[in-house]
């Protein structure tokens, strides 16, 4: 082995739901919106000045901080965009988790947090859930380089209420507290009406879901000045212009669009709580989800089980081979039509077992 | 001062070059091209299936990875794509450089090289150029942790050849060394030759230059297998989508349309040769550029007077107040008629000085 090859980092990859290449299947494994972004989006994209791509993208992203901060009620800078949540959660580690105690995140969480803690080498601990996969507050409450809440949770879909979060950011004075709103739209309530009173709240969310941007790759945080100044700083040394020209054209027509944006919500939420019904007919039980999936066990049949068996009928849902979750499927809402041939197929598999 | 905010990463965040957002201006400060993105490239835009906009893109990247191959030589598995090179450097930084030893790179070369050593803690040294800009190569003959050569050099302009890399490569076999070819298409020879010969190389471009497309944000690297599956799992690790959609498709077309590329390159080369020539009629000396700037000096006045004066009539060129390069001039090559007015202009403050 030559000495370069010695100094690689080596990362344990994170592994993205499958990206099945089929056409006649029905996706339901990484929660993506089933309907199309609001045609106001589309439309900003075929319209834009195509000029421009010869051009930088503005490094602040204007347009597109000024449509959130005007949509949320904030200053503009007290936005910071970046390239999918992904990129504006790493970003947050890198900026704020520099200090020798561990950040504190759940167990059973969103799965990218310990990969970032391992990349920047950032120590952390992992409370965890209760057995109804509740958060307890209290494992909060000790000394901490920095916590980081998914609300609603992921895989679980379950959604804490706002006292919660206060009480987490009450446990946490010194600490920066993440709080990972990516499902929010989906009938949770937002820590973005703390952020003015809380200046160690940064409230993360993203266009990927509510708002059917997954391949657009739009996130953004909302805290005050201080912390999103700091980001911007990181952000800027290592590389200015994240957001292209197109992002920002449909990130802002998107954000107008708020009728399109709320009646494209409301339908999901809908067809999540018929599905849910429909699914406990059968056996399943599920989590209260406040988000565009369904966490669910069936009461005899293994998930994993499920899982192949709708494989084979070209119907993906996601499957985490995991301590505790091993049992469960998460499966995303799709339109009320793909839900129906899930429901039939599951029927069929269950008959048959 | 709370906890926290101790915590914070404090960096010098890198200052790019003006964006004026005046109308009736020429801008040749951030080497833009002046010519717009290939038509293919922006019919592929617009004719995009829009309702795949919803969907996570592909994370492999393999339709514009596959081309950047076809295009290159090279398999496949050798390309590294990201959100513009600094993206795709700032990557490789974090994937090579974890040895104590300092990675050595040009005291004068692209501003970025040190802030991301400084944003990851990584040791580095700068050899001086010598007297007429040039890289020494026996300045890389010293135990390292890594060497990052620009080539062509930015902001000086000046391309060393083939050998001149085949002899850094031959002083660090030990040592990743990065070919940072931002500017390679206007007039350099490349070093993607070498990368099947060389396990220790990686070769890094863009299209924000040649290929006319800053606003769409598309860097590479082409390398060994070992390296770019390197970088892969790190970008995995990080943000599994970074290339949206509709970089994807543009990128892919614009790959495709050879001709369009080739004329562009053609038509700034021309440009650049022609306006050196009147240049250097007005009193300036110029380097050898083989990018689409030139690096300039006057013999009698000062470059910030100059730079001033072009600023007061609306013409940006770029001005960096730092040591050995602050009598210099970097002026991005435009379209003929925009070195007309320059030119123009420049001949007024001349004659009044």
């Amino acid at each position: 082995m030559k000495k370069f090859q010695e100094y690689i980092r080596r990362v344990e990859p994170y592994t993205p739901g499958e990206q099945p290449q089929a056409s006649n299947l029905i996706k339901l494994n990484t929660n993506e919106n089933p309907y199309p972004p609001s045609p106001k989006a589309v439309e900003a994209l075929k319209e834009m000045d195509m000029d421009r791509l010869r051009l930088y993208p503005d490094p602040q992203a204007t347009v597109l901080t000024s449509a959130l901060a005007d949509y949320y009620g904030v200053d503009k800078e007290q936005v910071f965009v970046g390239v999918g949540s992904d990129d504006v959660l790493g970003m947050a580690f890198l900026t704020f988790f520099n200090s020798d105690l561990p950040i504190l995140f759940p167990d059973i969480t969103y799965s990218f947090y310990d990969v970032w803690a391992n990349l920047y080498r950032i120590p952390f601990a992992c409370p965890a859930l209760d057995e109804n996969f509740r958060i307890n507050p209290e494992d909060y409450k000790r000394p901490n380089g920095g916590v980081v809440i998914t609300n609603p949770n992921a895989p679980t879909g379950i959604c804490e209420p706002l006292s919660f979060i206060e009480k987490i950011l009450s446990y946490n004075e010194d600490s920066l507290v993440i709080v990972d709103e990516a499902y929010i739209d989906f009938g949770g309530e937002s820590a973005l009406s703390l952020v003015n009173r809380y200046d160690n709240l940064l409230v993360v969310q993203t266009f990927s879901k509510s708002r059917s941007m997954a391949g657009m790759r739009i996130g953004f945080a909302i805290g005050n000045k201080e912390l999103i100044r700091a980001m911007n700083d990181v952000k800027f040394s290592y590389n200015s212009y994240t957001m292209n020209q197109t992002s920002l054209a449909v990130g802002k027509a998107s954000i107008l669009d708020n009728a399109y944006f709320e009646e494209c919500c409301r339908k999901i939420i809908h067809t999540r709580e018929h599905t849910k019904e429909e699914l406990e007919k059968l056996g399943f039980s599920c989590t209260d989800s406040a988000t565009n999936f369904l966490f669910a066990t069936h009461r005899d049949i293994p998930a994993e089980t499920i899982f192949e068996a709708l494989k084979a009928k070209n119907i993906f849902v996601r499957y985490f081979k995991k301590p505790r979750i091993d049992n469960y499927l998460r499966i995303t809402i799709g339109t009320d039509e793909e839900m129906e041939v899930l429901l039939r197929e599951l029927k069929q598999i269950i008959v048959h077992k």
